[in-house]
């Protein structure tokens, strides 16, 4: 098939992870080499960089840098949340692609994000059909979250369930030292979907972690939650939970609405609360337990912590970028990057295409049967799942104590 | 010097670090080789197991396992925060340590904390020796606080130190990645001394860290901080800060006091809320500065990290109980471990022993002179002070995803 020659952007979007780099640097590396590549651009802070005719010039970068990109942390040209419109009600976005697109030649758009990004590419994709602009469009996988439909796991995950599972087996450790009966409940990021949270089941199996695990896919009982805690102090004294921070009650009310009564709940300055769900259900279990209890939030940490990132998720990110490039300069468009797992003992994952339209908008929840019976735990078929994913160290290069994060010089190719 | 024959007690006494097991180890191993010692007992948390005669015996232990406290956090033997009383007032405690050491034949202690431990060690041994019993004392340094006087640094600082640069690394990062303004809050650990507090200008140092830095060793004005907020938020956007938790004003007053008037603070369920200092420091600038804000505690995740503890330290640590021990049965008593840093540009420190009386109950600040005149930042003298505690990675061994962190049997010996 004939190769298209022209420009290829990247855009990197939503919240980030730890190897988000990794797959811009998969696709960067086999943009730069391809002969039907004329420029590599990276979008300034994902899809508003192309609204604003922002694009950082790759060929400018030196490529020691470049390479450092599998290990640096953060979305590193910036990421966006903005959320395009209807193109059949407001096509002014849309329009404003295309003459950005036209005026640097784009013939191949990847967006490296989570479902509204499949979405994202999936309307740009149209738009430019719509206006005989031919321009290869591929999704890139990423989140956290693990809820991209289509695919056996998200790049990203694995790296943020390993941490999640070393840092609940150390806090494990650590939160029972004292002997004399302590409630320590951890809130782990997940609105909908309970899949990292669930990946603190790792520690517990691992030797010490949380004895409890709500997820958001089981309705959340305060009455059930304070008697299962009391039934693991009564047992050991020391009890650790972990909670999505989008646990829900059997109505669909988030549990974290039923402690921040914006109305009332004010501090001393009369300033509305920040959320703080770990601690508001430790102070609850409080007044109903006499034991030390504390909240303790993973927060931006979970997202970020390259240093401890899983080498399968670090490969597989960076062999998703690398599968984006080369689909697209095969000349196949419309698709997303997905993984699936073979058959057999040992772990092995394979990158496949999947439509954009069947993984924009979806959300793919932790299955019920992978909760036991009483909604406060995993079980093993989990475990098998989520345990080859979070294998291999990080190769992060650290010179006399400082990490070697890729730094960009981010020339603007705004002038040509 | 002729040896004393007899047991040898270890007990780890107060907040754990990621190390506190390594300097275990160290004692534990040189009094397992010792012909000196008839038995090595770990008393279980901390003197609190001599006074209820639950010691655990180390013979019994696998070698492998005892190998791996090095890399272990949390304190082993379980911890405590129970503080002897003045011996002339009420000498019940003293009696029972004295009758419980008889028993077993203790003539090596061994207490592995801060100032407090080394007060504790203090007035034991002065017991003993009233009661003409023959024991060897030694103090062994230990915590994240880095405050114990006369030592350059104490164990257990280096690694939680590494953590805040890394963490602060990462989470820099992370926190700028939608450009759009942000004002990220990180509170530390640090109740009077802002040593670790002070670690997170590292991050800065090598490339993404806080803007500002608070300690308690300069009083804290909510207005100068306001303002501070404000003028890198004009300039960069991203605005990022770090708190010691126990920052004060000038009259001494708690900073997170103002945010907590458990009268008022309660939250739907009338429950008395906990802290949240960085939380409340970031909605109270949110009121000023119009930006997306976010407090994040680092808990304790900064003192149990042991997946990102420094070799340095872990090293150090080993050498200190090692010391200790080889103190003890050179006839050495009422010492601690302390460590000396060596002239010269490469680092290198080496251990000398101190009085016990003249660590016990003092508190080490950092200097006024190593922070800016603003006392928003610390300046060249404290990063070069603390640069080559955080150096080398930790060995922890990890095996099909999973840390190996010691397991002990832990046998009691009571019935003997």
């Amino acid at each position: 098939m004939k190769k298209f020659k022209g420009a290829c952007v990247i855009g990197q979007s939503g919240g980030p992870t730890s190897v988000i780099n990794a797959s811009a640097q998969g696709c960067i590396e086999a943009a730069l080499k391809s002969d039907a590549v004329t420029k590599v651009y990276g979008a300034a802070y994902g899809i508003t960089g192309v609204l604003d005719d922002r694009l950082y010039d790759m060929t400018m970068e030196d490529p020691l840098q470049i390479s450092r990109m599998k290990h640096t942390p953060s979305a590193i040209f910036g990421s966006c949340r903005y959320k395009l419109a209807d193109p059949l009600t407001n096509a002014i976005d849309y329009q404003r692609i295309l003459d950005v697109f036209k005026k640097y030649d784009v013939r191949y758009f990847f967006y490296n994000g989570g479902n509204d990004s499949m979405d994202t590419c999936s309307k740009i994709s149209a738009f430019l059909a719509q206006n005989s602009y031919d321009c290869r469009v591929i999704g890139i996988p990423k989140t956290i979250d693990n809820d991209l439909a289509c695919t056996d796991h998200c790049p990203g995950y694995g790296s943020a369930a390993k941490y999640v599972a070393f840092t609940c087996m150390e806090v494990g450790l650590d939160a029972k030292v004292y002997g004399n009966g302590s409630v320590t409940v951890l809130e782990i990021m997940g609105r909908n979907a309970g899949w990292l949270t669930a990946a603190s089941a790792l520690a517990k199996s691992m030797g010490s972690g949380p004895d409890l695990i709500y997820l958001p896919e089981v309705p959340f009982d305060l009455a059930d939650f304070i008697s299962d805690v009391s039934r693991i102090h009564d047992k050991q004294r020391d009890v650790m939970v972990a909670v999505s921070e989008g646990i829900k009650d059997k109505n669909g009310t988030y549990i974290s609405s039923y402690f921040s009564d914006t109305s009332k709940d004010r501090d001393a300055f009369g300033h509305a609360r920040m959320g703080g769900l770990a601690g508001s259900l430790a102070n609850f279990a409080n007044a109903k337990i006499k034991a030390k209890v504390r909240g303790i939030e993973l927060s931006l940490l979970q997202r970020c912590a390259a240093h401890i990132a899983s080498k399968t998720d670090i490969d597989e990110a960076y062999l998703a970028g690398k599968t984006a490039f080369e689909t697209a300069e095969s000349g196949i468009s419309d698709k997303m990057v997905a993984f699936k797992r073979e058959e057999g003992a040992e772990y092995k994952c394979v990158p496949v295409l999947v439509d954009l339209v069947d993984v924009a908008n979806q959300e793919k929840k932790v299955p019920r049967e992978w909760i036991n019976v009483s909604g406060n735990g995993l079980l093993e078929p989990f475990l098998d799942y989520v345990r080859p994913l979070i294998q291999g160290e990080s190769e992060l290069e650290i010179v006399n104590g400082v990490p070697q994060f890729a730094q960009l010089k981010k020339i603007m190719t705004r002038e040509i």
